[in-house]
This record gives structure tokens, C-alpha cells and sequence, in this order.
């Protein structure tokens, strides 16, 4: 079974290949009477696009995006939004080496295993390029958001190449679009850039962990106990390519936390409950709690790299493989805009699930 | 909104608060013909039962399960299967003080804030209690896996308490049973014991790191893009009680690598292909290899904790707060069986996800 | 594959065979704050009850319901309510007789062929036995509209008993509980109580057709295309035991009309639109239009009836077969609080998931 | 909220409006390895297409599919399979009229008092145009039957015109493919085609039944309790446009019978039970018997017609509307294609459904 959707009311379908003609998703479920044309769309897909430097593929997409339906005279209409995005740079000629062999670390042995039949190129459907397609429907759940939720912001920055951190005493928020890695931490930054050129030039690749983080949630998202909130992130982050963990607030660190440490506690402030600490990454019990949500995930590094690996074929023979083609010396860079679509994806798909349940009433404090 | 439901074709609805008359659940899809009985599911709530030692909560729960539907003649008849356990040993006078107070760390303020109206005995919904249902259900799973995957086995065992890990070379998975800790590493558990005793005694708590590994789980599980196996198991392990970070094979050190060190090299074994490495813990583009399915939950320290915090109440006044009752010092403990019900539980789901879609096709190699 | 549960985001989930020790469900997604007690929901479950008069089958079952969890000090929490009734009077030796054979028009000879194993008491799963289930969730929808649309009302009859209609003329829904049959013309229920007591005496039984009708149901509910309002009613009422067709409107007869009666006109009266007339069934592209919803379905006649129909048993052996046990010469009148328990959660449900989409938001006119 | 997707696990996705550059669908969870072209597709959408004669709307719509994802090299990856079909003969200005009317009888009103903003041109996202998407993943569905379930056919006819019905004695099917009106009673389809025309120089339409019958279908289909068989075929029959009602086997005629009429006996045949009738419509208890699957379903007459007809528009003025535009005066017509298509999805999706609860298990008679 394939299930290419996510999403419990505000859901997203998405399709298409690598080297097919085009890739694009359905958005069901919007609410009515949100102002939305593609120039609300495409800076996003700007951001994730591949091609604007070094350290991402040569592939030259320029990622236009086209509304197909759903959006009425500049908004849109409550019905299926179907967005598309043609493909034009396909190097198909590429991947004519792999079309029998499995690359280690990717996903051809498996597709292969559990289809029988799979488009090989460029890794067909399991190609980060569907990614695209997320950053698309992010750029829908976003302008709705604005409209919906005034103030709410949704900022993804990396906080981890390779082994190399930040140092949390410099970030600055304003400075990760100054350099290509979405890093806050401008010193890391420029060290990041000479480490990934030497990996990049030695045929090498690296991981890294992306941070993102929403301000302005309000408090009461989240459907337990199987939609929580953080259940939701996690499943949802844990589907883009290439991630393998998936933290909340301290996340793996709150194991070697005790009681003592761990308790985010509580003051009343002139708005209401104030926490001294954010160690829940804004998440209690599934729900939020009106703090900064706060969500990592680790990314590994390339499978695709021009050093030679071991691994089968088809045929079950044993041979020694370099993967050609155009590839993300760290993926994890154009991961960044695709953790914030999928945040707020699901702070929308939460929003609405939780206005059915609940409407306007709200417990008070005070 | 609430959503009480996981799995997409073996489903699982649980319902009951802590100090309600039960808690039990509902497992829909279940595979007909199936050998079950009361005596295939106990077993795992036996294991996973307060009161059993000094570091588990004081709370004692005989935790019978009963069948009420679903099975006839001591067989699945493909129907609905309903668990129910019952509550005796609520003490819901240990309750009183925080009717209408927020203890740090859990869910009484998103609760009240997100429904107004909460069952505030015990966590009521959001009582780690919950759990118990979770492992009926999970019990269902495996009598039903061992029908259908002869030879699958799965098991959860602890290998961080607080800072302190476990020495991967001592590691012996038939030791997990001789210690309160499920600890595979006989000379950590020593360690810990007087750990948690120290912590325990001074009104203190602990967080855990819990693995799962799953074994002979056939390549081929898994649902791209957004029913992916690893996706799957992230929603699942952090929709547990206190879970703050899901990992799945490396995990979060997965960033600190290279390409070249991270490609699990693949030969061909007399059986098919065999991995020099399990890096990706059994999954690749979201289907598993065939290789061990493993995956890692960090577990929060227990909230209510003996040592005054500071929190507000419902009416926005400052206060201190003890809680008492009967609490877990290390949480994580009782995780254990959980994560192991949710391991099967979703394994299953994509086993038969697998067969509607693949039926016995499947690619073959060689 | 078995699916037992239905609703978007109000959600039920019954379990429970007809002989098995109770039957129930886990009702899902009920807004928070809602006045509940079994009080609220036992009078549906007494309209339903077996053995009230010699009409319906002789079992005399108590049906008690009881609230297991999600409610609490008599408001709802916004989590899972499951509601369970005990059986008490299961005669399961008339059964024996066909543990083996298949009943003409029963649901044994497929359960069999799909399951291999069942639940043969009674019917096991397949009886109409589950439908006290989905009247109790009914009750639990009915106290949530009545909180959430002050003034919907939700009325089931009997229309038609075997080829014996009503007189529209004499109809009094104030009178329909004045007869056994729940019917609204008062001559026809004396002229079907003979009928069915001749039918009952010559060992027969016979089908009817059931109408429910909704009132003060808000314009704007119903999910286009595929969670129609009239789309999802159609599933809802199908499901129900022995039904084989359901209608909105005027229905089978709207396709013997010209476009120019068909038309339901309309006019501008003091609150909004009045349409002249309401062939539509209150429901317009799948959506509501402020008018009653109007849904009529057919009950087949009993299958279990004193006369020898020819049929077949496991073995393949032909055999001729008489159905004991206690049953009802005319199903469809238990079937009416049933059509009316389905319309109370379908139209909760779309009342949800329209707030969930559109908020307070609505199109004006004038 | 609008809901765009129908299936379980063969899963449906719509997009597009009437007079958008473009509507089409994602199909998803199709097996893999299924030979798929366009050309297996384009057949079934040339039978529904617009302007083949004069009892269909003159719109001129080549109505050509193009697959964008999901098949390579001519057989299905098991990926989601994106088809879209451009709209190239848009007249928008047709429907300046009726951008502020509600027409009577069409889905005006409704939208805009759910959405507040709606595409009015050509009914938008409620025009019947959506059904071309229906009929190209119908293409899908029977493309895979083929494969999966040799023997199995679908045929849909039309049975009623208006009030005229065919003669069950004349029937024959492979006779509909003669007449305009997919019409198996050749003397039936020469009087419709005289009484069609008289109605459409009047300025009138009128409705039409439509039978679509599935033979070959095994054994042990459908889903119970809420995905019975039965239950998933009256939500996808009803949710195409215009329709009002459904049955199955003998539909509303059933509560006209006795039990004794009513029983299907059954006798043991060559190759397994046989039963005598087929009043059940090949469905008991939600599950299909192996008999011959029968679905009809009544269509309402076109609301779109010449003659002047009372309404109101949104500044809540009352107007007498004639509307204009290129109409079908018997929609039944095109509907009988689309009602071959959703039966073709919901077989798919249960023999999907079925091989995930029971794999090749089945009870065995004799």
C-alpha cells in the first residue's frame, strides 16, 4: 500500500516522480475566502529551490508553481486546490547505471523489493523532489494561517552540520538568510561553508539537524492521543526524505533530565500563564500550551556520493557503485523550507481540527 | 478535536481515564482464525503492571483483561475485539488538591485550556494509565504476527536511565528479565538501582532512553510516502505518555556523519542481500530491508514529583505545588512494554497495508 | 477487512455480537461541556428495546446503558465516551440448529465464506442486535444538538408496512407513538396491526419503509463530493440491518419528473430564502439548504421466519430449514429509532466538520 | 469542510472546476505491475463525453487524459497516479446571468451559503464536468480488475426514462451500445429518443434510472459494519450529481415482499452454492454472495433548462431565471458511464480491503 496523503482535515495529496513530466499535490480542505495567488506560493519554492548554489544539485528547476483549481479571483473557494509544478531539467540519461543496481542508502532495493516495478530515475517517486510539492501546500497553509491566526510565526534554520553545532549564544534569527545553510549562528556559518566545499570536493557528504520553530500558537492544539500534536510533527517530519529522529523541546536530552530540572514552571504574567522554561518545546499532553512549539529532526547525509560503495544488482550480483547525477553535497540545506511546510501544514490541519471539536469555548484562567 | 484511534487497517481505539470504573479498547481488523484467548494477552499486562516493585508506582492493578467481543471459540472471527480492564485501586482522594491546580510538566493546564471541563483524578485521559490498553491491543498484534510471520520477534529493553547508559559490548538480551529496569546490561542495572533508590528518596525523578528492535520483519512494510514505517513508528512511540524524541537506527547522531561512513554497504548472502551495517535500523524510503527494524524513544522524567514547583491554578494564583499519589520515579520503566505494543501493533497494520496492495508479488533479486 | 466504525469527527465504533456477554461503542470526538448522563441517553435505547409487544421479537432484553469514561460530574470531556449494555438474555440453544446451516437471507453464508470462522449464536456480528450500539451514540449526538442547534428536531415513522402505505393527508407526527408501528396515520396502523398479526400467526414476515425527518438544520452542512450530506446519510441508513435502499426527497420518483416540477422554486421570505416546495429532500450539490432533510429507506422483510425455505449447510448438503428463535415479523419497526440515531450522528458530524472548514464564516443573502 | 476523496484503500482524489484550465484526479494505493496507458483509460471517457448527439450538452470537449505520474514504461509503479484532463471549450459567458442568481434545483445556493465565495461559472466544483475525473480513475479500477480478477465485468444501462420504463423481457445488453440512452430495450430506446426530443424543444428535461450490474465478483466482498459493500456503494451512487436515491437488488420493492417471496433459496450447484433469486442484489449482511452485484440509482432531471423558473439572487431579490448554456435535457444519460466507474472503484478497493483482513483464506462449503 502507498498513501500519499497527510493530513486529518486539512489534507494534502501529493504526486509525480522525478523525471516524470511534472509533480504537484491537492490541497483539500482550506477554509473559503483566503486570499491566495501563486505569488503567495512561490517564494517558498524559491527557497527550496535547487541550483541557487554550490552546495546544493546543479539540477536548474525554476520550480513554477500553477493553480489549477480551487482559487476563485484571487481566493479561494472552500474546494480542492490542485497546484503543479512541471518538470523541465530532467537528466534522465543519468541514471541509466542505476536502473538495475541499488544504490546503498537509498531507496531502490526496497521500491524495488516491495513493487517488483519502480521508476528508476533519479529515484522516481522516493526522490526529494516531491519535496516541492510539501513546500507548495506549506505555502497554501501559511497564507490561510495569516488570515486565520494574526501573528504566528513559522522560522526553520539548521542547527547541526555534520558534527559541527551552533553556539546558541550567538544566533540571530534575522541572519539565516544570509548565507546558504539557514544557519543563525553567522560564525558556524562561514565555518560550514569551508567544511562542506572540502567534503564536496573530496566526494564525500555530510547530515545535519534542522530546527523549526513556531511562535503564536495558541494554546489547545492538538487531538489526543493519537493526533497530538507532537505525535503529528513527528510522523510528519519523520516522512521527509532522509530524516532518522524526530525531537520535541529537549527532545532526547530530557532523558538525562531529572524531575527537578525538567519541570517548566509556572507564573502568571499580564496575558496569562507564563512558563519560565520551554524544556515541553510547547507541547503537554499532545496539546499546546501557548509557548514557542519547538521541533528538531536529523537528516543523514547523501546516499548519492561519487565514492565508490559496495552493493548488488538486480541480478544479485555484487558489484562496486558510484552515483553520478547532480546531487546535494548536504541535503539537509533544502530541508529547512521543508520542516516549515510541513509545521504548518499541521498547525493548520490542528487549528481546524480543533475549532470542530471545540468552537470558540475555551477553559479561562484567572 | 480528540482522536482515540491509530492504525490504518488494524485499528486500535482506546478509551477510559485513570479513575474511571475501566479502561479497555477496541481492535478492528483483526485477521480471522486467529488463536486468542485472555491468556495470550495477559501476559504483557503482567509485564507492564504498577505495583510490582519499589520503583514502580504504589498504585496496585491486577489489570485483568477480558474479551468482550471479536473472538469465539477461542478464535478471531475477524470482528470487532473489545478489552476492557478494570479499575479497582483508584484512591481519587489524592486527587483533591490539584482539582483545580496545574501541576508542571503535565497535561491539567492544556487539558483545561483546550476542553474547560476535565476528569482531573489521576490525569484522568491523559493518566499514563492508558497505556495498559495499548499493550491488550498490542498483545492482539502479536498472537496475530505469530500466525502470520513465524519467527518475527520483538523486543523493548532500556539502555539510558538519566545520564547513564549501558555498555553496548555487555548487552545480552536474554538478561532483560532479571532486573526491574528491562536492562540488557546487568552491570548498568546494578548501577541504576541505587541510582533510582538515591533519586527516589530524594523526592526526585528520572527520565529513560527505550529501544525497540523488531527482527524477521519481511522487506517490503512500509507505506511512501505518508504511511511510511518509520513515519509510522514516530507517530506511534511519540504518542506515549512523556515521549520527547523518536529515533530510528542512528538516529540523531546520523547528522554527525559522512556519506561514506553512513551507506550501509550491501553483498549478496545465501538468502538474498545482506547489509554490512544497519545504519538506517531496517528502513529505507520508508520500507523495511529486512535487516532489524530499530527504533529509540527518549522518555521525560516523571512530572509529579515529590519536591515543591512552582505553577499557578485555575483562578491565576500563584502557588507551590507537591504532588503526591503513587508515582513511577523513572517513567520510562513501564515504557518498555508500551513501545514493544506499538512496535507490533503498526507492524501488523503494514503487513496487511502490504498484502492489499502487493498481495504475494513481490520483486525479486537474483 | 472489517470497518466498524463511522463519522468523520464525530466517530463511533460498536463492537459486540448478539450473544456474546454485552455490546457497545466508543463514541469519538463529542465536543467538551455537553450535559450527559445515561439519563440522556437510555429513552432512545427504550424505544429500540426488544419485547414490548407482540410485533417485535419476544427477547427481553433490559439494555442498560452505561458510561465507561469521557464523561464526568455529568458533562462531557471532550475525550472518548464509551457506552456498554450487558446482555442478559441470550437463548443461544435455539442456535444450534444452525451452527452449520446457512439461513436464506442472512448474512451466514457470507460471514462464513469471508471469515471462515463466526460467531454463529444469533447471528453473532451480523445481527440487528448492534444497532442498540448506534442508538445509544445517537443519544450522545441527539444531547450535543440539542446543546449546539436549539430547535433541529429529528422525527422517524413508519411510511409503508409490506405494499400498505399511509395516507399523506392524515398524517400526525404528534400520533406516532400512539401505535406499535411508530406510524403517522393513525387508520393505516390499526388496518397493519391485523395485517401483521395474520402474517405473525401464518409464520411470515414482512418489509416496510421507514422516513426520518430533520428540521431547523442550519444551511451550509455537508462535505462536497465525496462526504456529501445526502452521500454520507446514503452509507449510514444502508448499514443498518436489511436495508436495501435508501431515498432523499422524493427519490426513485424524482427520476419520473420534468425538469419543470422538479424545481423547487424559490422566494424571499422574512428570515431568508423559502422554497416553494422540497422534492430536494432539504439537500442541494450534497449540501443542506436550510429546509427539512428528508430520508425514506427500505427494510426487506425478516429472514428468520417458521417456514421452510430450502437451502444448504457447511457440508454443501441441501437441506430444507425452519429459523427459530425469537424474532420480529416486521424489523422495520425497530428500525426507526435506528434511522433516526444514524441522522442525529451524521448530522453532528457535518456540523463539525463544517466549523472545522468554514468557522462562523457564511455566505449572506439579502 | 469538503471532502475530495472517496475509497479506502484504493483512494479517489478529484480536483477542478467546470471552467478551470483543467480537472483530474490522484489515484492512489493502485497495485503495482498493472499494464496502464492512456489508451486503457480514454475509452470509458469518450463514452461519457459531452456533444456526441443531440440529447447531450453541445459543449465540445475532446476529453483527453494524460497520466503525469505513477506509470512507467506502460505498467503501474504502485505510486500515486496523477490523470488530468484539460478543459478546452470553456463559455464562461454563458454564466455572467447567473453570478448573483441561485439557479432553482442546482447547487447556487448552497455553495454560497456554505463558502461565502464560489466559481460560479458552469456550477463550478458542483458542475457534473467533475465526472470525467470519475470516469478516468474508473479506467484505472477496470484496468485492474482485469488483471486481478479475471471474468469480472461491469455494465451500466439506463432502465427508466422519465416515467417510462424498459421491458425486462426485451432486455439485452449487448444491445446498448445502439442507442443514444445506453439503453438495453431496443423498442424502449426508439420511443425515448421521440419523447427526448419533444421535451427538449419545449424548453424541459426529465430523470432517468440507471442499473449498473457487476457479475463475477467473488464471494466475501465488503466490509462490515460501516464498509459494507452495499453501504459504499449507495455513498459513491449518491454522490454523483443529481442523484436521489439508490438500490440494491430489489431496492424500495423489497418492503413490499414477504420473507417467504423474499428468501434467495439456495441449492449446491457444480462449483459451489446457487441460489434460486437474486433479490439480495448479490450482497448479505454488507458482503457480496458471488451472485451477480445489482445497483440502481434515480437521476434527478436536468435543473438547468429554458423555461423560466421563480428564484431569488444574492442581494435577495426575487426574479423569474431561464437557463441558458449548453445542457443535457436527460442527464441520466452521461450518468450511466459514471456509475460504472464508481462500481468499479468500490469492487477494487474491497477486494483490497479483503486480501489485507483475510489474504487468500476463505470459508470453504462442501
Amino acid at each position: 500500500m502507498s498513501l500519499n496523503t497527510f493530513g486529518h482535515l486539512f489534507r494534502v495529496t501529493t504526486w509525480g516522480e522525478s523525471h516524470g513530466p511534472a509533480i504537484g499535490c491537492t490541497v483539500d480542505g482550506c477554509p473559503p475566502g483566503i486570499p491566495l495567488t501563486e505569488a503567495d506560493i512561490q517564494p517558498w519554492l524559491d527557497k527550496r529551490k535547487p541550483g541557487q548554489n554550490k552546495f546544493t544539485t546543479q539540477r536548474k528547476e525554476p520550480d513554477e508553481v500553477r493553480i489549477l483549481s480551487g482559487v476563485f479571483e484571487g481566493r479561494t473557494t472552500g474546494t480542492a486546490i490542485q497546484l503543479m509544478i512541471e518538470n523541465t531539467d530532467q537528466r534522465s540519461k543519468d541514471y541509466g547505471d542505476i536502473a538495475q543496481a541499488f544504490r546503498p542508502g537509498h531507496a531502490d532495493i526496497t521500491y524495488h523489493q516491495k513493487y517488483g516495478h519502480r521508476d528508476y530515475r533519479g529515484g522516481g517517486r522516493s526522490s526529494a523532489r516531491e519535496t516541492a510539492a510539501r513546500v507548495a501546500a506549506g505555502g497554501v497553509a501559511r497564507a490561510t494561517l495569516a488570515a486565520l491566526v494574526p501573528g504566528l510565526t513559522i522560522t526553520g534554520y539548521m542547527v547541526q552540520m555534520g558534527a559541527r553545532g551552533i553556539d546558541r549564544s550567538r544566533v540571530d534569527l534575522a541572519s539565516i538568510g544570509n548565507n546558504p545553510f539557514w544557519c543563525p549562528d553567522p560564525v558556524a556559518a562561514t565555518d560550514w561553508a569551508d567544511y562542506l566545499d572540502q567534503l564536496r570536493l573530496s566526494h564525500n557528504s555530510v547530515g545535519a539537524v534542522i530546527e523549526v520553530i513556531a511562535t503564536g500558537v495558541p494554546a489547545g492544539l492538538g487531538a489526543p492521543l493519537y493526533g497530538k500534536l507532537d505525535s503529528d510533527l513527528a510522523s510528519a517530519m519523520m516522512s521527509i526524505n532522509a530524516v532518522k529522529a524526530v525531537e520535541i523541546g529537549d527532545g532526547m536530552a530530557a532523558a538525562a533530565l531529572t524531575g527537578v530540572e525538567n519541570a517548566d514552571e509556572i507564573r502568571m504574567g499580564p496575558n496569562g500563564p507564563e512558563f519560565l522554561s520551554n524544556r515541553a518545546g510547547g507541547i503537554l499532553g499532545g496539546i499546546s500550551t501557548g509557548q514557542p512549539v519547538v521541533c528538531r529532526f536529523a537528516v543523514k547525509p547523501t546516499s548519492s556520493i561519487l565514492t565508490p560503495r559496495q552493493t548488488i544488482n538486480q541480478r544479485g550480483e555484487e558489484i562496486d557503485l558510484i552515483t553520478k547525477g547532480r546531487h546535494d553535497p548536504c541535503v539537509g540545506i533544502r530541508a529547512v523550507p521543508v520542516g516549515e511546510a510541513m509545521m504548518a501544514c499541521i498547525l493548520l490541519d490542528h487549528l481546524m481540527l480543533d475549532r470542530a471539536q471545540t468552537g470558540s469555548q475555551r477553559g479561562t484562567i484567572g
